[in-house]
C-alpha cells in the first residue's frame, strides 16, 4: 500500500529515546534502516502481527519487548503488561493466541522476590487471558547493564475464519470506535515515577483485548475492516499511520472522545494532549456504517466496554491527514507523535 | 520424566550473573520458580523448543535473548547470533523455520551505524538460513541502562514429519554424536572481550544448523532418538540435562571428542574445561546404534561437518550421570556446571 518511490532514509547518527517513542523517529528509523535491510514483504504493512498461511492455516505471530519503568504501577506491571501487549496485537489481528513465549533478561543484584512477582503476574494475565507461556529464556547481565527487568514476549495466534482485515478494506464513510478512555496507561506510568508533585485516582488500563474482539466478531465480522490497540504514541499516531497507509482522511469529534477528568487535568497540568498518550487496554476499530450500530453495542455489552463511542469517520479528503473538530467548530490537524513526551511508558 | 515429588526450590535472595550462565543455578532458578509459577506441561521437558500440535500440524516455538559482549567477535556477531540461536533451536527439535521476530533493546546513545551493521548481519543470516524477519519491535532505553543493544529472538517452526524426538526415546546402548570440535565460540567471544593477555587464530562457530539435521533426517530419521546444540554451558552440560531428564547415564571418551589445539590451549591456560565452552554451531545427537554409521556418514558430508565423530555412548547405570573416561583408562564424572566462568557469552 505504500509508495515505494518516498522511502524514508535514516541519517541520524545516534541512536536517542526519541527513536523508541513510538512516533515519526521511530517510523523513520524501522522504514529507513529495518525495513531496507530485512526486505520482507511481511513487514511492510506494519501492522501489529504478521499472518502466515500454513498448509491452509493462518497463524499470525507478533513480538513486543516492554522496558516499563518503573516495574510496579497502580492496576499492573511489566508481567501482566507484557502478556496483554502480545496477546492483544494477536488480537487485534483478529487472531486468538495459541501460545506465549516470554524472554527475561534480568540485571544482576534484581531481589529474586521482584523478579518472582512478575513471574507470578505474566502466569496469572496468561491464565486470565487463556494462553500458556510455552517456552522462555532468561539471560543475567551485569548491574548497571540494565534496568531491573525488561522483558520481551512473542505469541502466536489463530486468525478466526471470520476476521478480513486490513488497511486495504477502509473506505470513505467508515466510522471509526474507541472500547474505552483514552490515556489511562500513560499516565498512570508517569505519575507512579513520583518525578511529578502530581497525584491522581487512576489505574493503567492493561488488560487483554480479546473480548472485544471476539464481541466484534460475533456481532459485525462483515463490517469489521480493522482494528488496532494504540500504544506508544497514542490513538493520534495510530490513526496517522492508518491515514497515512489507506491514503485517506480520518475526521475525529473532540467531544465524542471518552477521557477520564484525572487524564484530562494532568495533561491540561503537563502541556500533553490525551491523544498522543499510550493505553494499554483499548481498542480502535473501524467499521463499515452499516454495522457501526451493532459493533459499538458489542463492545458496549463487554465488561469494561461501557464508555466505548463512535470517534469519527474515514473520509476521502485530504488523504493522509488527521483533524479533530473541536465542539466550537473549530478544526486542528493532530500530526504523528514528533518528540518523546514519556519515555518507557511499555 | 522429572520426579514431581523433587521439586528443587529457589531460595537466593537476589539474581547473580551465575542464574544466566546455563548450569545448576540456572536450572534452579527455572525449575525453582519459573516453573511452579507458570505450571504449563509443554515446558515441562525443558527442551529448546515447545512443540504444540494445531489441526493436525506439529509446531515448533522457542525464543532466546542475546546480550552478547562484545557485539563483534571473530566469525560472528550479535545479530547473526540472534538467528542462530533460534534457528538452531528449532532444528534441534526437528522443525524447519518458517518465520522469526526479532525485538531489539537499544542504549540512548548507541551509533546509528552499530545498529546499522546488526540489523544487516540479522538480515543475511536469515536469508542464508532461508527463513523471513516477518515482525519485530524496537524499544530504546536511557543511556546506562543498557550494553549497547540486546536482541531476543522468536522462531516458529514446522516439525519434519520424519523427527520423533526427545528423552523418552533415549535408551541404552544409543550412540552420541557432535557434528564437530566443540569450544570454538565460548573461546573467541572471550579472547575477544581484550581482558586476557592471549590471543588465538579461532573464530565463532556459528552457523544455522539446519543442514545437519536435514543430512540426519534424511540418512538416519528411524534411529534419531534426539539431538540439541550444546549453547550456553557447553557439551557437558547439555548431556548432564539429558542424563538426568531420560534417567540414563552418558559415557563419553575423551579422545574422541573434537577439540582444537587453540580452544585446548586457551582451556588449560584459564583452567577450563572446553566440555563446558558454549558452542553456537555445533549439534549433538542421540542415535540408535543400527543408523550410527548412516548419520555419522551424513554428518560428515555437509560442509562444516568433516569432524563430525561418535564421542559417547547411553548406559543404563548410575542414572542421572555423565562420566568421561581418559585415555589413560581413568575415568572422571562430568557435573553440570555450577560456577559462570564465562557471562554473557550469547
Amino acid at each position: 500500500m505504500r509508495e515505494t518511490s518516498v522511502q524514508p532514509t535514516f541519517h541520524d547518527a545516534v541512536i536517542e529515546l526519541v527513536h523508541g517513542a513510538g512516533g515519526k523517529a521511530s517510523r523513520r528509523l524501522i522504514e529507513g534502516l529495518f525495513l531496507p535491510l530485512l526486505a520482507n514483504p511481511a513487514l511492510i504493512p506494519l501492522e501489529d502481527s504478521a499472518i502466515m498461511s500454513i498448509e491452509g492455516l493462518r497463524l499470525a505471530l507478533t513480538t513486543d519487548a516492554f522496558v516499563v519503568k518503573p516495574l510496579r504501577f497502580p492496576g499492573g506491571s511489566i508481567g501482566e503488561l507484557a502478556v496483554h501487549g502480545t496477546v492483544n496485537d494477536l488480537a487485534v489481528s483478529g487472531a486468538r493466541p495459541l501460545g506465549l513465549l516470554a524472554a527475561f533478561i534480568v540485571e544482576a543484584g534484581l531481589p529474586s522476590e521482584v523478579l518472582r512477582a512478575e513471574v507470578e503476574a505474566l502466569a496469572q494475565a496468561a491464565r486470565r487471558a487463556g494462553v500458556s507461556i510455552v517456552g522462555g529464556d532468561t539471560k543475567v547481565v551485569e548491574h548497571g547493564k540494565a534496568d531491573g527487568l525488561y522483558i520481551v514476549t512473542a505469541g502466536v495466534g489463530l486468525v478466526d475464519p471470520r476476521a478480513e482485515l486490513g488497511v486495504h478494506r477502509v473506505r470513505p464513510g467508515d466510522q471509526i470506535l474507541i472500547s474505552g478512555p483514552i490515556g489511562d496507561h500513560g499516565i498512570t506510568v508517569l505519575l507512579a515515577r513520583g518525578e511529578l508533585d502530581l497525584e491522581a485516582d487512576l489505574v493503567s488500563d492493561t488488560r487483554a483485548l480479546t473480548p472485544f474482539v471476539e464481541a466484534l466478531l460475533e456481532a459485525a465480522s462483515p463490517g469489521l475492516h480493522w482494528m488496532r490497540d494504540p500504544t506508544r504514541g497514542g490513538v493520534a499516531t495510530a490513526l496517522n499511520e492508518l491515514a497515512r497507509d489507506a491514503r485517506v482522511a480520518i475526521t475525529l469529534a473532540e467531544e465524542a472522545i471518552p477521557v477520564r477528568d484525572a487524564v484530562r487535568g494532568a495533561c491540561e497540568l503537563l502541556g500533553l494532549d490525551p491523544l498522543y498518550i499510550a493505553n494499554e487496554g483499548q481498542l480502535l476499530a473501524v467499521v463499515d456504517p452499516a454495522w457501526v450500530d451493532a459493533a459499538l453495542a458489542a463492545l458496549q455489552r463487554v465488561p469494561g466496554g461501557e464508555q466505548a463511542a463512535c470517534i469519527g469517520e474515514v473520509q476521502e479528503q485530504p488523504a493522509g491527514v488527521v483533524i479533530v473538530s473541536t465542539p466550537y467548530g473549530g478544526q486542528r490537524v493532530i500530526d504523528m507523535l514528533v518528540g518523546d513526551p514519556l519515555p518507557r511508558i511499555c
